[in-house]
This record gives structure tokens, sequence and C-alpha cells, in this order.
């Protein structure tokens, strides 16, 4: 399945929850990940972000999809993630 | 149609395009909306973001659906919009 991921941590835990999500999704931009990953492997994601982020304060919301083709995606500005095409 | 917009826009034209963008769309988080839209409005949106950002800098994704329900959203952690129901 495809995934998109923004999360809004506190800055304490923001460079640990974005060094763990480089190692399973594609940064794209700020706080903001995609990435082609099976079900398990998600679940198991999900549970790492669980042991590092604080419940009651953070937030990380996940968009999931069968398929990319399911959306269109657009761009103004520049791509800040230049090592890798999306589209 | 449903839009998922991120952006990643140097601070000092952040509190503009938040601004700007909460007129049209539903805050989620951080730098991140969502919201139902119609094409057209939703060309005009762009306009306007494109006289506020600087484009050789700034950076703003649009993903957007034909209907929501084409994905799956959830979240671990705390919902930050919490006037606003979104599931």
């Amino acid at each position: 399945m495809y995934i998109i991921l923004v999360y809004d941590v506190a800055p304490k835990r923001g460079a640990k929850v974005l060094k763990y999500l480089r190692q399973h999704l594609i940064w794209v931009q700020n706080s903001v990940f995609e990435g082609e990953i099976t079900e398990s492997r998600f679940e198991e994601v999900l549970h790492g972000l669980k042991e590092i982020i604080n419940k009651e304060k953070d937030s990380i919301i996940f968009y999931t999809f069968d398929s990319k083709n399911y959306y269109a995606r657009g761009i103004i500005g520049i791509e800040k993630n230049e090592t890798d095409s999306f589209i």
C-alpha cells in the first residue's frame, strides 16, 4: 500500500522521528513522508513511532491508499527532495 | 474534489500562508491542510499561494482525490485540530 505521513512533534523528539522515518519511508518535505510499504511493515513502523512520541502531546497522521493511482500529486515552488522521483 | 496540502515555507512567509489557507481549507496539523473544494476554487487558491510564496525557495505539495473514500486516515498521538471532525 502507499502512505502519506505527516507529523507534528515537539522539537526534542522531532529529530528522532525524522531519523526513524527516513529508514522506512521517503522524506518529502519538512515533516512529511511518502512511500510504498506493506501493511505489516507499516504496523511495525507505527509501533516504533509510538515508542518515540509523547502520545499526549505529539501527533502523527497518516493516509493510506491501495495505490498511488488514487490521487494526483501537484507542486508549486520547489521539490525539496530532489534525490527521489515521485512522478 | 478532496485535497491534502502540505507546505514548507520560510518562517517570514509561513504566517501569511497559514492565514490564507485557513480561509479555504481545514487546518490539520503544523503545516498541513485538508478539505473538500471545487477544482476551480482550488485553482484560485493555488493562484493566491503563488502570490505569497517564493517559488525558488518554498514548496507546497498537494494531493488531490475525487473522494475521501480513496484513502483511510489514521492517527497516533493527539488530534491537533479538535474543532473539526474528519472521520
